[in-house]
This record gives C-alpha cells, sequence and structure tokens, in this order.
C-alpha cells in the first residue's frame, strides 16, 4: 500500500527535498495534492512529474487540501500562520503531520498539540533538531527524560564581536556556513531567534518545561538533538546537515529506508565535534525568544509578528541588524499580553504586533 | 512488584557496582542468590546487607542458581568461561540475563543467542560499548541497521609508537587513561584485544555481519557506541565513562530510573570529542581477534585461552608486552579448527589452547 502524501508549501525548500525523496521511491508514495503560495511555473512543472490528485495555488484551497482523509499525511512546508488553520482541519481530520511549519507550533503549540492528542495524531517534525530528537525518544518514555539537548551551529557570527554583530550587513547574515536556507530563517538563525523558535517548539512537541531545554553550540552541525534520560545516559541524533535525512525520516516513519544520496557520515573523517555554551549577550534575540515562550500566551506571537516585521525592513537596508531585537523588544514589552488566549486572539497578537513594529520601523 | 535479581560475580568489579545500584533502590529489587569467585569476606558482608534466599562460593552451586526459576533476571558478572553453562541453564529456565560476561558470547554466541531466542530470553548487555548500542536500537528495526560503530579510547598507547608498544611495562600498560577495570581487561584494552572481542559480541548480539562493525577511536570515551541506520542517521549513546549507568541500565531495563549518582554530562563542559581510525598496524591484536571473529568455530575459543595465558605470563613477567600477540597468533594458527563445534569442542579448543600456549611460553 502506497503512502498517501500532500505538500503545503511544495515549490520552497523543504517541500523541493521532499519531492527529491518522493521521486526515488515513487513504489512507496502517492501524492494527493501539491500547493505553493506563488510559484506557479515550478508547481506546473511538479504537477507533471508527480501527477497530484489536485493542484492549489495561492492559500485559497489548501482548507480543502486538509480535508480529504484519502491523505494518510500531509506535510507542512510553507512559512508563516498560514498554515495554522489548515493544520488544525488536517488533525481533526486524523492525518498525520510532517511539520516544516515552525510558525503553527510557535504560536499556537497548545492548540495544535492538545487537538493531536485528541484525535490521535501524530506530528512528526521535520527541523533537523526536532527530528533528531523524536529519533532518540523512539523506544523511550516522555518520563523518563532528564532534559532535551538542542544543538545551534552559532550561525555566522559565532566568532564576532558584539559590535561586529551590531551592524553586521545583510550579505554577512545571510552566510551561514552550515545550512542552506530561505532568507528570513537565515537571518533568524543569525541573530539565533530561530534557535528560541525551536526551543519553543520542542516545548510543544515533546511537552518539556523550558528549564529542561539546553542549547548547545556546535559548529560543526554533525549532532542535532539530543535526550538526557533520568539515568544520566544521553541519546543523540548524528548526520549530515542536510534536510534529506528528517524530511524522508518524517515522510517513512516509522519505517527507515535507505537514504536518496550517499548521506554517510564517518565519525573519524570528521574528527572533531565541538561544543560550547551559547552567549546570550552577545545574542539578545536567543534569551529574548525563549523569554517569550515562558511567558506563553499571546507573547511568541506579538514576537513572531514583530520579527517578520523587523527582518524584511534589515532585508530592505531600513535597520541595521541589531536593530532587529530593539524592535522586537519594544513591540513585544507593548503588546497587550493575555494569557489564555482563544485562537483567534493569538491571530491578531501576530497582526497588531505587524502594525506596531512598522510604525517604529518608519518612525525610525 | 520487586525485580527478582541473581548476581554471579557479586565480589567483582561490576558485581559491587550492581549492589550499589540496588541498595539504592531497594524498594524495586530483591536478591535472590549472590555468587563469588573466591572472596568470602566480601562475599559475607554482602550476604548481611542484601539477605539473598542463598549465597555460593566458588564454581559449585552456580548451575543451582541458574535453575531457580524464581529469578527475573540474573547479572553474570564473573569472568571465564565459568559462566557459559550456567548461562545456558538460565536461559532454558527462561530467565533474563543481563550479561557482564564476555567469554561466554566470545566462545559460544552462537549457542547461546539461539537458545535465548528459543526460550524468548532478553539478553541485555552491560558493556557500555554494547549497552550504547542497544540503548541506540530501541524503537528500531535490526533490519534497518547499516552498520554499528564501536568506539574505542585507544587505551594508554594511542600515542605511543610501534616500539613503544612492543617493550612495554606492566605498569604502562595497567594505566588505563579512562576505565578503571581489572588487570586482565586492562591489558586485553592495552593492545585492543577487548575491543576486538566487543566486536565478536557485537556480531552475536545483534546479529550484524562483521564487515557492518566499525571500531572508531575516540579518546574521551563519551560516545559509547552508534548505529547507523539505513537511511544515514546515526543515533549514538553518551555518558560519563562509568559503569553505573550501563548497569543500572541492564538492570532496569525497558525502565530508565534517576541514576545513583550525578552522572550528568555536559557536553559544553567536555568541549571537544575526538575520532580517528584505528591503528590496526600498531595493535594487531585488534586485527586478529576480528580474523578469529570471521573465522567463527572453534577460532574464538582457542584465541581467548592462549590469550588469557599470555597475558597472565606477561602480567608474571615472563613475556613482553609484544608477545603476547606472537602467542595467540602462533597458537589459534597451529590449532585444529572446527567450523561448527560441538560445545564440547569450543570448550576444548580454549583448554588445548591453553596449554599450547603454556607451552610456547616456557620454551621462550
Amino acid at each position: 500500500m502506497k503512502k498517501k502524501i500532500s505538500i503545503i508549501g511544495s515549490t520552497g525548500s523543504v517541500g523541493k527535498q521532499a519531492l527529491e525523496v518522493i521521486e526515488n521511491f515513487r513504489d512507496r508514495f502517492e501524492i494527493i495534492a501539491l500547493a505553493a503560495g506563488s510559484n506557479a511555473e515550478l508547481l506546473k512543472e511538479q504537477s507533471k512529474k508527480f501527477k497530484p490528485k489536485y493542484i492549489c495555488l495561492g492559500e485559497h484551497g489548501i482548507e480543502r487540501i486538509c480535508m480529504d482523509k484519502e491523505n494518510d499525511i500531509i506535510l507542512f512546508a510553507c512559512s508563516g500562520i498560514v498554515g495554522l488553520k489548515p493544520m488544525l482541519t488536517a488533525i481533526e481530520n486524523g492525518i498525520d503531520i510532517a511539520l516544516a511549519n515552525k510558525e503553527s507550533i510557535v504560536l499556537a503549540g497548545d492548540f495544535v498539540m492538545q487537538k493531536a492528542k485528541k484525535h490521535g495524531v501524530n506530528i512528526i517534525p521535520v527541523d533537523s533538531e526536532h527530528s533528531a530528537i523524536h529519533q532518540c525518544l523512539r523506544g523511550n518514555r516522555t518520563k523518563d527524560i532528564e532534559k532535551l539537548i538542542i544543538t545551534a551551529s552559532g550561525g555566522p557570527f559565532l566568532y564576532s564581536s558584539a559590535e561586529e554583530i551590531q551592524n553586521a550587513t545583510v550579505k554577512d547574515a545571510l552566510a551561514h556556513p552550515r545550512w542552506d536556507m530561505g532568507k528570513k530563517i537565515s537571518i533568524d538563525s543569525a541573530n539565533m531567534t530561530n534557535k528560541g523558535f525551536e526551543i519553543i517548539e520542542a516545548h510543544h512537541l515533546f511537552g518539556i518545561p523550558y528549564d529542561k531545554i539546553e542549547v548547545v553550540v556546535h559548529p560543526q552541525s554533525i549532532i542535532h538533538g539530543a535526550i538526557e534520560f533520568k539515568d544520566g545516559s544521553i541519546i543523540a541524533q548524528l548526520g549530515q546537515p542536510s534536510m534529506h535525512i528528517p524530511v524522508q525520516y518524517a515522510l517513512t516513519y516509522p519505517e527507515r529506508i535507505v537514504g536518496i544520496k550517499s548521506n554517510s557520515l564517518s565519525l573519524s573523517y570528521i574528527a572533531k565535534l565541538d561544543f560550547m555554551k551559547p552567549d546570550f549577550e552577545k545574542f539578545p534575540c536567543l534569551a529574548f525568544t525563549i523569554e517569550c515562550g515562558k511567558k506563553g500566551g499571546t507573547a511568541p506571537a506579538a514576537l513572531n509578528g514583530a520579527n517578520d516585521e523587523a527582518v524584511m525592513a534589515f532585508l530592505d537596508g531600513k535597520i541595521k541588524f541589531g536593530e532587529i531585537y530593539v524592535i522586537v523588544k519594544a513591540t513585544v514589552e507593548k503588546h497587550a499580553h493575555i494569557s489564555n488566549p482563544t485562537l483567534k486572539q493569538v491571530l491578531s497578537a501576530d497582526k497588531n504586533a505587524r502594525e506596531f513594529a512598522k510604525m517604529l520601523i518608519l518612525n525610525k
């Protein structure tokens, strides 16, 4: 029996890699639907090749895909909160989720996870760090977890001074040493906001309190994540810094199949793995993002909205790299925090934060 | 319900550590029997403290313990082939095995594993490397394994020249940088024979062919073992180089409980993990031991018998460190190899090899 899959965001980086995996295992997978935001040309090409039941361009129609119970699993590889409502629909329809859409969990992790539990739906993370932890948890019990360990490459500014970081150019900030990613996430990685998002994500996905999630800087990006268990034993997942492994893992789980490329890793060839503590002073966005996660309620939504605007402003040359933090912090601190928001209030907090951040940027 | 445990070799290094684990969880464990080779004093002391149903000094009586179906699990922490027959008896009686007795598997792995399969008995390894692999395999399927990775600290002679190794003193050879162990196993570690034994053990325990088991030298001894799966993902187990973790793991499996000491490991404190290929030329015992494993039949038994004698002779100052290899190799090559031996023939091969090796040592 073929596994029936839809991909939301098929023309993005993760979506394309998922189709590369699927292409090599046509006997294992059947594509139900492909959805893309705007790249009509590539979507058409993908459609010819994979012959999905239907395709969808733009936001309209995603909801429809997520109501199709023929899907065994839907890969959410879109970015932004556009994925949130369709994801909740898919969960209500008992469809498993391969999760590469960070925002849905950062903003509305409580809603998503509660619904997944209620409907007995698996949420299999695609982010390399969370995929690592998912793999390390296999065959173990969540209650035996002492601590989650999420590694961070440290990004392009690991060895830069605070001042250099403050005034970094767009080109510098986009030059991620290990991962080839989209612009937005590259900037989020450069100031470690992305690592903060990942901690919030891990908190929700695995149900672990924030004080038991540790970030370790690991420049080689070979260990992607680990779990320390109560008995002192640490289980870690290692792999080449390629998204193929976690994408394939999520699509084939609980099975593992031969990788599409030679991703084999030789420890003796790598020779050395380094680890260090993150520098929260040089990277205030990391500490602040975690703080927003701990605060919960609408704080992560306000953070996300403000950060989106600030990153865009930086990429457009309107603000300095270091000012992303200033704008995000000011916006979150000014926003009307709600501790136990409805989903609508969460989305409003995100929207309002965007307006507020835009205003701050304009008035600079 | 308490878990009912017996320990064969309770006064040895692993046996004592097992009792330290049990002492802290008296509500979880009940000791059925303790058996020691010769340390009557300590056995008496342990008996007072843990109040086993019965104790046993010397070889006689071990068989009796292994027939007692009240045991949930028996820890074989004795050294030498004295453990083999009682282990087979325990398996026939459906009692799980916590395995710290290397010889039984090296000599008679086929017999032990076949019987365990037949009787549905779990064999949970206590060696840190095999415990690591056991932990990494949890929740995964053996058929998804691409490769087993067994780490080696490299021992006291990692950075020595071939000539320095050849002429190493007893004191040098006993000075293991990471693990505090008995004399025999320290010597086996110094020339890497022990790592070869571990490969033979891994081959039997996990049913993986020799060409899919790799030794990686890792001086810090933090990663104890790992599995590379077919999809390119590597799952590794990390921990302080202490036997408490694997001993406790074997006794509490499938549960994990809080460790008896603070074994918690900080990657950022450790800062660096190094890996390199083993040097088979400087450590010919490693290559030869693996070769004996591949040859199978009576070869590992002949190797074990000859090695026991050669190591004793070295410790007694009768031969050079480098001559252990010469004697072992000559003995194995001279022995009358049987490809599909009976258990009796295996034991004879060990015995005959001892005689032959003794003769070689005398005639030096």
